[in-house]
């Protein structure tokens, strides 16, 4: 008998614990506060402990609950970060995920684990207008991103008059409302941060195509060689949706490669295609089931329309690993398109949650959301303490709290970073913060299947609430 | 009602349904085929359909037998790749993690998932005897590799005249027998696949000392700048483990950074601390728990020294993520670390399997594995029509079958091509191969926490029956 074995009954016990843990969770879920009642001390001494020697056996899972009531709460009232709410029955999938154990580098390593990837793959590719987009899920948009630009790199980067590719005086343009993770990829490529160009926005938060053409032109002037231009589909701060028409024909011309950072709202074009048209004209696309389609943690995805550029970057096939078959099927390997070589089978979860569903709850959910948002927008203008800090075109919700029109930015920023503080510690809602042209938001993020209108109006309630302790 | 809304009631049937899926697929584990009876057409046929609209609820269910059905299986037979077997206590853990959906990004967005990730990192590293290391969970060794290097890379690349850092005249140095995630790291970070000096090996596969030395001078001469060293604890191929304490020592003396691969083997020194000797040495450690801890993917562990060199490389905040508390635990991000943003709660499957197993049951079953790779190492080189075709200091067993001693090495790549093809089809055992120095091997690997005497017995009666049918 082996050291680590465990009798079938014995599973099947742990099996019915976690599966009543979790359901008993779920069933509590809306009563619970938003944040736990813990502080850093206290998850230290309950967490900080050295490894036992011997087993603890099913005694093990007694400490679960220590993690259930110190973890951070998804109900409803949670509207931090941009974060999906955790579609319960893709998690269902996560266990036998894990028990199957696939390693869906290729087919030969997890046949039906590689055809659902391809599968929701192709799902999502269609449902936001990308049909024939190839790709593969990622452990979210950072990820994404920055294989999306390695593949731009390879792409775009002219060969030397040594033979060499050189990057060195390549340049990226993103909006200065970009996601932190495009200005980590373009250090992490070597592409280095000082040729990525930031181009300013409108009022509306969206890049200005003509600020974009004359930095093109500088550049070109400068002896530099454009490489690439990111385009958000949705901001992390305030959901903006770059002009991705004029985008995409300035990068055409110019021999750019376009992609479109959709980790927030490209999903969302399921409900509202026509704010995001355009999707279609990039070269490569990051999507966030995790985000808009309310997947649990991690499922990114990376979409590109010709994987010949995927090949390049990303193809350095070691013998070991090559497949033995010549069937297109059977010899398809993944880590030929990605930087990843094991991967988890995160498409289950994907593809029971969508299958479970249909397509049409998630795009109806999505646009609950839309709406939920546009109320809150709605309340917080009219409210005279109340100041909407950015047009709500998806559902981030970008605001502040007034105490007095005479207050200067600075002491505003820092009477609702004290606001912020409050509400968290009520633990009734969980907002998160941005900021904006020197301005501290209060941020709240719809992307929650669990949100009710009445939990919408409490955002509210609760920022008054704290700021009338001041 | 929200659109994706389920009742507690119906979740609760969800949950006991797939815990019986799971329970009853473990208790049949051991009489399945290693490889399920498909083909690259089945899987088309069955998985790549399109979306369904409406919701099939509870009925979707049932197309998850078609996934077991069509799943690889790691029973006690499976000797595929280096691939941990999926410690099942641990699976059950990833229904909780996907139910909570913790974002371990920072303390505040999961208080007691960043607790618990710190803690099991501690453990990791005080089980290999780098105690006082920090470092992370990652989705694997490639990434742990590629985040390894990125930080060597900014923490020695001279600043030129210009003031900007510049990696092309860097030079990293690896062993011919380094994973391909080394050069595909190197390749991504822009170092460029030139700057990648593949060292000589020993006839143990062991990278040879004085040919770094050697290379490192005449890089040196050439006004290149020698950035690190990547030495490996457990080469994929063979388990070659590399001499740490000389390669440590000129890594010192040049100033090169020492990142040790050991997403194999380094593990294995809870049970084996001898032949690891000098993995303290290291500034970088890559190591897999979803190897040789028997963890489900993904589960991977970026070891470091000092996280300055890791905020250095990574620390690139985002206002909206900037953490409110000045307390250390509280104020923690593991983004200022890592190229990950969002981040799935990894470490508690990990948590979870350790507690209940204690690291006493993983270092005995590590140690036999390690036995039953000898073992089965002996069967081959007593056999008179199998060779050995490499060392075996861990539990990879290379080796071809010799129909007839004046074949040439070219007749038997493509005989024992053929004899692998045949096995897996057998479905009784599954190997997968190698290439050393021009020879095609078997390869069979043994991080298995079910694998018994009779399954590696197993291996030499079914390389014999193939190519028996020759």
């Amino acid at each position: 008998m082996r050291s680590l074995s465990i009798a079938p009954e014995a599973f099947r016990r742990l099996a019915d614990e976690i599966a009543d843990l979790t359901a008993n969770y779920l069933a509590t879920l809306d009563s619970r506060s938003t944040f736990p009642p813990t502080s850093g001390a206290r998850t230290e001494q309950l967490f900080h402990h050295p490894l036992n020697e011997q087993g603890l056996g099913a005694d093990a899972l007694k400490a679960l609950h220590d993690v259930v009531e110190n973890s951070r709460v998804q109900n409803g009232r949670f509207f931090g970060y941009v974060l999906g709410s955790g579609e319960p029955v893709a998690a269902l999938a996560d266990l036998l995920a894990s028990v199957l154990n696939q390693n869906v580098t290729a087919w030969r390593s997890g046949p039906a684990a590689v055809a659902i990837e391809h599968t929701v793959v192709n799902w999502l590719a269609s449902a936001i207008g990308c049909a024939g987009f190839h790709g593969h899920l990622t452990g979210g948009g950072s990820s994404a991103n920055l294989m999306a630009l390695a593949m731009a790199r390879e792409a775009r980067t002219p060969v030397n008059e040594s033979g060499m590719k050189d990057a060195s005086q390549g340049v990226v343009y993103a909006s200065d409302e970009a996601h932190m993770s495009i200005a980590k990829s373009v250090a992490l490529l070597g592409i280095g941060r000082r040729n990525l160009q930031l181009i300013p926005t409108d009022s509306n938060f969206r890049l200005i195509p003509s600020q974009l053409e004359k930095a093109i032109r500088r550049d070109q002037a400068a002896g530099k060689i454009p490489l690439a231009v990111v385009a958000n589909a949705g901001t992390v701060n305030t959901g903006a949706i770059d002009p991705l028409p004029e985008i995409a024909a300035i990068a055409r011309a110019n021999e750019l490669w376009l992609h479109v950072d959709g980790a927030y709202g490209a999903l969302a074009s399921t409900a509202a295609p026509a704010i995001f048209a355009g999707l279609d004209l990039s070269d490569s696309l990051s999507l966030d089931p995790h985000k808009w389609l309310y997947q649990p943690l991690d499922c990114g995805c990376l979409l590109y329309r010709d994987p010949t550029h995927a090949r390049k970057a990303f193809a350095h096939t070691g013998e070991y690993a090559r497949a033995l078959s010549n069937d297109p099927v059977e010899g398809f390997a993944f880590f030929e398109e990605s930087m990843e070589l094991s991967r988890r089978f995160r498409a289950l979860r994907l593809w029971l949650s969508l299958r479970y569903h249909g397509l049409q709850a998630f795009r109806a959910s999505i646009q609950e959301d839309l709406n939920l948002a546009q109320r809150l927008a709605s309340a917080i203008a009219q409210h005279p303490r109340l100041e909407l800090l950015a047009p709500v075109g998806l559902s981030a919700v970008c605001f502040r709290y007034l105490a007095d029109t005479s207050k200067t930015d600075e002491q505003l920023n820092l009477q609702n970073a004290e606001i912020l503080k409050r509400v968290l510690q009520r633990g009734r809602v969980y907002l998160s913060n941005a900021s904006l042209r020197g301005k501290f938001c209060l941020r709240a993020c719809i992307v929650n299947h669990r949100t009710t209108e009445a939990d919408v109006d409490s955002v509210i309630a609760e920022v008054l609430e704290a700021a009338g302790g001041l």
